[in-house]
């Protein structure tokens, strides 16, 4: 399977491919310096909730690089600013802060360590932190493809594939499993407006992967399942919390609401590095607000009048209720998720103590 | 109240708003070509059920300028010519094809008259399509205002305004009434993808009557909602049949479920010239198909990969079990809306029989 890796570490530097120029462009970037990283977050050049995990894990190492000393104040010092630095890119995606906790327990954890020893440390951490979410995809693959009936007509949103992760994706990894386990007949991907993550990106990766699907503006979803071209919708998700309601990209929540009124399951797919454990309900989820200029303009070219007001949340929160299931590499939740996660934190103890480290 | 004059009959030609170029660019086109009309409704630079129709009207006036004889063959082929140029033009809307009836009584009416007796009847006929549309905004304006509570926030969708219309509009002549009547506070706008009929003719629209609005793109529509910020739905309509199921632009249908999940009101304001009496449901209204080009790119911008597959229809059909009531210039119809229409009927048999001449 030709998945693309949408971020390397190479001889001390990070390579990345701005997802900003796709699909038109496929231009990377290799860069040693973090704030570089911490801009393309920024900007989407580099996003899908596990993949911004991803990058801040090897933007923490290229921080770590600079340091010339480690003592204890210096350390300190740079954990907070490159800490800073991550954090206050994107607030709405766990996986952020959950991947900066694993780096700086690290540094913790090397406190005495040669300085060299801690930069090696890290920089084995992050390239694991990589790889164990490109067995998290397979995986999620796997259980979800299990769940989808024969001849399966998916509808997604956004993108949850190859760009979105350290691997085959989330939502799309069960497409590619299902497609590939002859289960799937067709893709719908809505637009995925401001930014046309599911027009540019997503278009763009099943283009590749061969797999059928048509582009539908994210209105027409609608439309769709009222004709009964729809069986299953499938989404990715930024954050989860422990009553199981979902932040995920703008335009989400609508979904779930449809898919309800036209008796279609609606299931997300996320790897637990997704479930804040220590959040009880979606209503204390931050939402990030983007600036309007991503609604009035494409590229160049103004598409409303100059100076209006545009609200531009970028992400929605939908609550339990209209969830079928989550699947997790851990397992498929299902309502009562409280029950579940409970369950799940049970098994996952470890990175619960290192999550404790930082918020 | 300053509103735009999308088109008018000036000296033997029509001037219309090339709505394609808006906001950026108000460029006024003046032609005597019925070609060109038919063109700029096909490209949407004359846009909005009620003003295709009164542009089809004027459209038909300048076909029999170049009328040179009005014996009966030659009148019958100019009359199958000039119906057959502008029905072609979009499938949807019913105003379109009422308007050519109302064109083509005036020429079966005028038999047996001079040639210019003929043509400047069908003048007079154009421009009271265009009068009275006027009228029925006011009117529609006036009902619709009336219904809504106080301090009310509206979300609407696409561009129901004067661009759209004779005068102020249908669902924004709703707009426009309860803000001079101090009744509405705010206005969320969609975006209404692919075309931007809310970004760009919408928001251009309200910043010129000073109305507060805020635009989103059309999947944070159910955002909005769920947090409690829209009091109203009001949308217009292409084509309403005889048991109240709406044809209006995509989105709309997704809009009316979700605005049922919330319990908001989903109000339809449209003319009785687009109610289609000889349609019993909403499943015989043709949907027309737009390019896929209109998704995949913008401006000279392209937005998704080449070559992909899009399903692009322009409207949608709303279930009238989702339509809180429809205002009409004769009235505000509620469930069960077949016992509306047959009332409804009865009071405008003049225009029943004018329809009989041609579908």
């Amino acid at each position: 399977m030709n998945t693309v890796r949408p971020i390397e570490w190479r001889d001390g530097k990070v390579r990345f491919l701005d997802q900003t120029r796709l699909p038109l462009e496929e231009v990377y970037v290799e860069t040693d310096e973090e704030v570089v990283i911490a801009d393309a977050i920024r900007s989407l050049a580099i996003r899908g909730a596990p993949l911004v995990g991803i990058a801040a894990g090897y933007g923490f190492v290229l921080a770590f690089q600079k340091l010339k000393t480690n003592d204890v104040q210096s350390t300190i010092a740079w954990i907070e600013r490159t800490t800073n630095l991550f954090a206050s890119t994107r607030p709405t995606a766990v996986n952020l802060f959950w991947a900066l906790n694993r780096m700086r327990y690290v540094v913790i954890d090397a406190a005495g360590s040669a300085l060299e020893e801690t930069q090696s440390r890290l920089l084995d951490e992050a390239k694991a932190i990589h790889a164990e979410d490109e067995e998290l995809c397979r995986v999620i693959g796997q259980l979800g493809a299990h769940l989808l009936p024969a001849a399966s007509t998916v509808l997604t949103h956004c993108n949850t594939g190859s760009l979105a992760t350290g691997g085959s994706g989330t939502a799309q990894s069960i497409i590619t499993t299902a497609w590939e386990q002859l289960k799937l007949r067709h893709v719908y991907i809505d637009e995925t407006r401001p930014l046309l993550q599911g027009a540019r990106l997503t278009a763009w990766e099943l283009d590749k992967l061969q797999i059928p699907f048509t582009l539908i503006t994210d209105s027409t979803a609608a439309f769709v399942m009222q004709r009964g071209m729809v069986s299953v919708v499938l989404v990715g998700a930024d954050r989860i919390t422990l009553n199981g309601d979902v932040a995920n990209k703008i335009g989400t929540y609508g979904l779930a609401v449809l898919a309800k009124h036209h008796g279609i399951p609606f299931y997300v797919a996320a790897p637990t590095t997704t479930i804040d454990f220590e959040m009880a309900s979606g209503k204390d989820i931050p939402i990030e607000q983007r600036s309007g200029a991503e609604v009035t303009s494409y590229g160049q070219k103004q598409t409303a009048p100059s100076g209006i007001d545009v609200y531009a949340p970028a992400f929605d929160i939908t609550p339990n209720e209209l969830v079928s299931a989550i699947i997790t590499e851990k397992g498929v939740l299902r309502s009562p998720f409280r029950m579940a996660m409970e369950e799940l934190k049970k098994k996952d103890l470890s990175s619960i103590v290192r999550k404790a480290v930082f918020r």
